[in-house]
């Protein structure tokens, strides 16, 4: 190795260290620390972010960069590619603006709770005003763009554009609203009462813990916590921390939540150990992340085997609420599809008119072609246009989601891409794997576990998110697979056709 | 305040920061931290120590004390003594050293654990010999002592002389020995076996719990958590964590151990919040923090009145196992005297002796007067002096503490300081506090804390320990008010005089 590559190597672990204390203090917040900590653990956050900042961009950076020479095609060809695209794209951004940024976003997440509580958008609408001008100067840090948005995109999706996007979405919009439509002719076709009731949280936590267990989580390397917004994060081989929550009259609630955070730490688990404290050393993108939380929480863990599996662990946890439901009746009560307000409470059909409703608007919102306090109208319009659903209050409408309060402006197309990821990767899986569906219904997903891992985890940020899923899948994203997938799957559970 | 003073306010702020996510990164490990992190998290920490060193290190920093003219008996004159304190010590180790030492100690802690295992102090020598050549070299980098030792001992207790623990140590013995051995004459007039039995450990939760929040803990501000080797620790204003351990066989431990380190958080807690991200912001000496705990567990909690009010809780959580004792026999078994192998298990008479006799060998290994290999001779030899006690292995002798594997030389004098500091405070408090004893019944520890905040909490490290002990007792650190506090608690218990 040069003396340049290792000197590399010795500044990336350090600042991947460093990442990882940000990490377990931001963990930490959300699942441990006592609530009057919240001032001083704003601080520590602020100056390890600072630190990694300035320790990130420095010059010397760059000119080990250039002196690296890594043999083509060598794990460490990918390091210094990737470590030069995030050295570079920091670099643009000026420090203070990347420190406005940080406060206003902090600012903003506060108005945003109150006025979320108030169900008062012109609280809010100063601090997304606000959000949104910043953005944009943001954006013009960058240069060699089609579309402003592309640059907000290219953060949480390396290299996919607006357009692909959007290509993508009006597919998928034209696969959707004819499915849903059809669904909610017979809408009664599915009982979901099964799944809502009196689920003490003790006998919730029993279930969670058996479920993840037998997918892959052991108490040697990975923890379950409780959190108000669950989350999976990890700080390294052999500390993957999974959160979820729990609702005494829902046991939906922990129990796919916990499995959609396994999907996540099952990838980051499963990064190769090599690329630990390197920036290679983790998923390579938000949307094939989403693609592994998606993939077991609806994929598996909905899919018919599966629930089957599932079903008899709910029935020895909760004899006296499952004893007389059957395997079916379950399987159909976690299925069902009806349109309503709040995404992060959809189900997996409805989700992708959600997502594309606020793709919509953030492209509107950053090209100008919407006023900023017109967005409930231009909400409620396309609640109404997709899902046929009125919107009562702003609350339940623009206000529900986090992420503009924080400056998080192209972030929400990821979660629909991973779930046409997770199509593709699954028809894939199913063809290398004949015997996947019998071993899921035993609960088993030793299998399944493995070919990600082959095919998807142990690369970490290797390849970019596009030649990762091209060579994981043999196509580009698509929409296909996943329409095909959800027609199948809902099709004969509500009698169409 | 001058830009210079400014400046150096907000380095000390960072690196304030920096060690509280270290410190997050130790509570971590001993609390949640998935067993197969262990590596990742020791290089967390390594880079987490090397970036604070280098920062606080910096010349920049020399040079920003020099220039910051703070005005006179203000807090930041008292900042600036301090901070150069550090600074100037941390700068006389070269950064090969501290990493040697570092290293040095790393593994030798895994030697010591093999070598405790097999009670073979063979194993561990090696290791201890590396120890106490680092440590001679670490004393070389500094001049104008007296004693090498004291070099030692000032990272523990600033400004703390060998010649000053020798004359304290020898009054110290001389009243402990006579007092231990009268009382060994009537071992039978305690009977200590209602706190043995089968307490199981969800209840003893409950009554930790209820102990600890009578007190002053509150989960707004402080968690409590289980650690194999209990602790607590601070992370900044509204941040305070004490652990503690459960033996389902002895109620004692996790009750006294719990209070124990209640009283290092309350100091941590008590500091002023305006010391907060600098050098002030926490407790002074561990002397003075050893005095915090040994107050409330010894000293308030197998007191008198207190003892009443603890007895009525361990009433309410065991009824079956307490329903019977009376709240005098209670008092009498949480204060029997029984020379015994272990420090960690010693009562509040003896304990004083096995810090004695790890004091002496201490300074015998600095001074050269005591070959290493002869080290479980000369602990078995005092053992049977002091205490009357033979060492059947060295598991249960020489090897039982963890301090020396590590190189923590010096560190164990702090303990029975803390001891007479606590002595001396409690004579204070009780003249300021006529109403003490009959608050400590009901379990109201409010007027204590008070005091303590008010003399000694809120002062952090504003004042060196020297002059903190003189402003709130009176006096420098002396014997008699501890020796005076325990015969006047243990001869009428044993029946002496």
């Amino acid at each position: 190795m040069s003396d340049a590559l290792t000197e590399l190597h010795v500044r990336l672990a350090e600042i991947s260290d460093l990442n990882a204390a940000g990490g377990l203090l931001g963990w930490d917040q959300q699942t441990m620390m006592p609530v009057r900590a919240a001032e001083s653990r704003a601080e520590q956050l602020g100056t390890l972010g600072k630190l990694v900042h300035e320790r990130f961009t420095d010059d010397a950076i760059g000119r080990l960069l250039d002196a690296a020479k890594p043999a083509p095609g060598s794990s460490d060809a990918a390091l210094v590619r990737v470590t030069r695209r995030d050295w570079k794209k920091a670099r643009r951004v000026p420090s203070e603006l990347a420190a406005e940024l940080a406060r206003a976003g902090a600012l903003g997440h506060q108005a945003w709770v109150e006025a979320r509580e108030r169900a008062d958008f012109g609280a809010f609408l100063p601090s997304l005003r606000r959000n949104v001008e910043l953005k944009l100067r943001y954006v013009e840090c960058f240069d060699g763009y089609d579309d402003p948005y592309d640059v907000l995109l290219d953060d949480y999706e390396e290299g996919m554009t607006s357009a692909e996007v959007d290509a993508l979405f009006t597919e998928l919009r034209a696969g959707l609203v004819p499915l849903i439509a059809a669904i909610a002719e017979r809408a009664d076709a599915v009982d979901a009462s099964v799944l809502h009731g009196d689920f003490p949280v003790e006998g919730q936590r029993a279930l969670v813990r058996r479920v993840v267990e037998r997918l892959g989580w052991s108490a040697d390397g990975w923890r379950l916590d409780d959190a108000a917004h669950p989350f999976a994060t990890s700080f390294g081989p052999g500390d993957v921390r999974l959160t979820t929550r729990y609702d005494p009259a829902y046991v939906g609630m922990a129990l796919y939540g916990a499995i959609h955070e396994f999907g996540h730490g099952l990838y980051e688990s499963q990064v190769d150990p090599a690329l630990a404290r390197t920036p290679l050393g983790e998923g390579v993108s938000l949307g094939v992340h989403e693609s592994q939380s998606r993939l077991w929480e609806n994929v598996v863990a909905r899919g018919r085997p599966f629930a089957g599996w599932l079903h008899g662990q709910l029935r020895e946890v909760f004899p006296e609420r499952f004893g007389a439901v059957g395997e079916e009746a379950f399987y159909r009560a976690v299925n069902k599809v009806q349109p309503s307000l709040i995404r992060v409470e959809a189900d997996e059909a409805t989700y992708g008119l959600h997502i594309i409703l606020r793709f919509e608007l953030e492209r509107a919102m950053i090209a100008g072609t919407v006023a900023l306090e017109d967005l409930p109208e231009a909400w409620n319009a396309r609640m109404r246009q997709y899902l046929g659903v009125e919107v009562p209050n702003d609350a339940v409408g623009v206000l529900q989601d986090v992420h503009w309060s924080g400056g998080d402006i192209g972030y929400f197309a990821t979660y629909a891409l991973g779930n046409l990821i997770a199509a593709q990767l699954w028809e894939r899986a199913r063809a290398d794997l004949p015997d996947l569906d019998s071993a899921l219904a035993a609960g088993d997903g030793n299998a399944l576990r493995g070919w990600l891992g082959e095919h998807v985890h142990r690369f970490g940020r290797t390849y970019p998110p596009r030649e990762l899923v091209l060579r994981a899948t043999g196509s580009a994203i698509r929409v296909e697979p996943f329409l095909a997938y959800l027609n199948a799957k809902l099709r004969p559970i509500y009698g169409l056709d």
